[in-house]
């Protein structure tokens, strides 16, 4: 009984740690999921949704991803939508105070949240709470008796406001109030697990310690790395127009897909998609060797994405559209196929083979130079592999389609 | 007409600033005296208090005497117990955070302070306010728009949470906002001027900037300075035990004030009675001169407390024991008595004429050798001002005492 519970435990655990950055304490989270399965009772895993942006993209989906792994060990996810935090503004990660948002642009993008969010989240499993619910009711006595509960040395170790005060930027006394109403609403739902990027690691610990102080068992802060957008540089954010929105049309996402650098490949796999990390690994390896073109890789990470947001349908489609664009480009449309056995080809012969050179000889020239392209890119090896569909030139006129039988 | 109200205006401002340590600005404070004659309207007086001490000292009293004179020039004052920040602690000040009062405790204490605080200002011309009035009302909402007013930069200024800062001493979110409710307690009082104790100067100056962005026409900050205890070194305060309480006994009041140092006479004076600047100054100079003993001028003082904190009675009463429990000392009960006209005599020969001693010559030996005492203390001058009640003494056995007709 006790070994069943401790396998199940550490296959629980295995789940949880792909691609987390941080798990704040590692062992209180193995002795939550080991009560929890002992008591069959599922944990509380909490994410706080700040409702200021209006389109959640894949930058989002990263801890979203987490969160359906949570459910699919029959966890319970809560959501908390800061309607009430998010009128004060929330200036949490950024080096400026934002704006506050009116009543109803809060509504407005706490429904807009909720229709995306369930494209990953199952949504028998996820309740969804709204912090105006208890923060309404708090006075200014409970306000201070919460100020009470935090020092002024604490809460400016947090990176943000400790390079502001350094810098001599202005922090709000509100900003201060913010983590500690965060942190309330982790009181409030009792939760077991907090999650959030790695930006929000402060403002979990603060939520831990608060449970601590109201005599709670204390929250474990779960920790996300923060998704480069496809510029492979910054954070993806809808801002810096590096984003992939959940809501954008099949091909337009496998187009930005498309758009990411090679680095970013697994990155991508690892924190966006829920393929096998073992399936993951040997894309991984086949890129390094060589064998996989990181091309076709991105196609799949694209259809993997459209296939969730929208269907697998939409992602055939969008791959078909792709190839007939961009594969083709200025090869004209009769050009004459080849059916081919053998794929493992010695690159001059197969040309004078196929009447594109007059010789072998010819064919290694033709090389040299430059001349010879496969799918429109210039190619200057001698050994090649054929594909499907692939497109031999040589000079601007003559081609051949590989067809394997 | 305008002459008129400046020639007021200056009146007022030289009563106002006699002991004061800071008036901020000064010109503001000008302009409000102009207006407020002008339009015959009195200006708003506000002093907060905070209801953790039972007993009135006179260290409260500086402040007390300042509003008093307001009151004289026709202004009013507003007092401001604060009830409800009483019951969340007051750190201000304080490198600790103070245990928070229960609500019994702190009306208890406005209470007695209300009993105390009248025997310096006029009841009339006195309105008194409890913050939890207002502050009672105010939610999470309102608590966060007030701290959206301030920044933790400006907040850390304040010396005490500078210097705990720096040192690595706990400062709890919650003391930053209780300079916040001080300063929108000016807001809702829309106070004229806050007074307050040159470590108040922080505060007051909160009030007055949380006036300026709530639109009101900002607070002037006049601040006295805080009153040396009876041990002249530390600021006069109960938990020291170097304070002279304004519900103490006639002769305990006098019996503190005749232990004060000679330095702390005329400050303390200027600071906790109402007599003349012009009649102060004339007994500095009395006592710089020698002309003045400071023991006469401390029993002056003494009796001017006692009569303001019981009456006329009780301070010659109290006088009077003192003379015949401390003047008398070893001198006996059966001193000759003698009548004499004139107060301004040569010593040798007034000791001579008295046969205290057998010439002038052996008069002015004596003196000399310090063998010459005037109410017990040695004299070493041939000139000498005769007082009623004065007890010559040459030698230890000869004595007279001294009746003007």
């Amino acid at each position: 009984m006790e070994d069943m519970i401790e396998k199940q435990v550490a296959e629980q655990l295995q789940i949880i740690k792909r691609g987390a950055a941080e798990i704040i304490p590692e062992e209180e989270l193995k002795q939550k999921l080991y009560n929890s399965i002992k008591n069959d009772k599922p944990l509380k895993i909490k994410l706080g949704l700040d409702p200021t942006a209006p389109d959640i993209h894949l930058g989002h989906t990263v801890v979203l991803n987490k969160l359906r792994q949570f459910q699919d060990l029959g966890h319970e996810v809560h959501l908390l939508i800061g309607d009430y935090t998010g009128r004060i503004g929330d200036p949490s990660g950024k080096s400026e105070t934002r704006k506050a948002l009116t009543e109803e642009e809060v509504k407005k993008n706490a429904a807009t949240y909720e229709e995306q969010i369930f494209k990953v989240l199952d949504k028998e499993k996820t309740i969804t709470h709204f912090n105006s619910n208890w923060l309404m009711k708090l006075n200014l006595s409970d306000a201070l008796n919460l100020a009470s509960k935090y020092t002024v040395a604490r809460m400016l170790e947090r990176d943000d406001f400790h390079t502001r005060y350094k810098e001599g930027l202005p922090i709000s006394i509100l900003e201060f109030m913010y983590p500690l109403l965060q942190g309330y609403d982790s009181v409030e739902l009792k939760a077991d697990v907090e999650m959030g990027g790695t930006d929000q690691k402060f403002n979990l610990l603060v939520g831990r310690n608060l449970q601590k102080e109201y005599g709670q068992e204390p929250q474990v802060a779960l920790t996300m790395p923060i998704l480069e957008g496809t510029d492979g540089v910054q954070k993806m954010s809808k801002s810096l127009g590096n984003y992939i929105g959940v809501d954008e049309e099949p091909y337009e996402m496998l187009g930005k897909t498309m758009s990411i650098s090679d680095e970013l490949i697994i990155r991508y796999f690892e924190l966006v998609t829920t393929v096998p990390m073992e399936e993951i690994k040997a894309m991984q390896e086949g890129m390094a060797k060589g064998e996989l073109n990181p091309r076709n890789v991105k196609i799949k990470l694209a259809k993997e994405l459209i296939t969730v947001y929208h269907n697998k349908e939409e992602a055939d489609k969008a791959e078909a559209k792709f190839n007939l664009v961009f594969s083709k480009g200025d090869i004209p449309d009769d050009v004459p196929i080849v059916n081919i056995e053998e794929t493992e080809v010695w690159l001059p012969k197969f040309l004078a083979e196929q009447g594109l050179v007059p010789s072998n000889n010819e064919g290694r020239r033709m090389i040299k130079q430059g001349a010879v392209k496969i799918n429109r890119e210039k190619y200057e090896e001698e050994e090649v592999t054929l594909e499907n569909d692939m497109v031999i030139q040589v000079g601007k006129r003559k081609f051949v389609k590989i067809k394997l039988n």
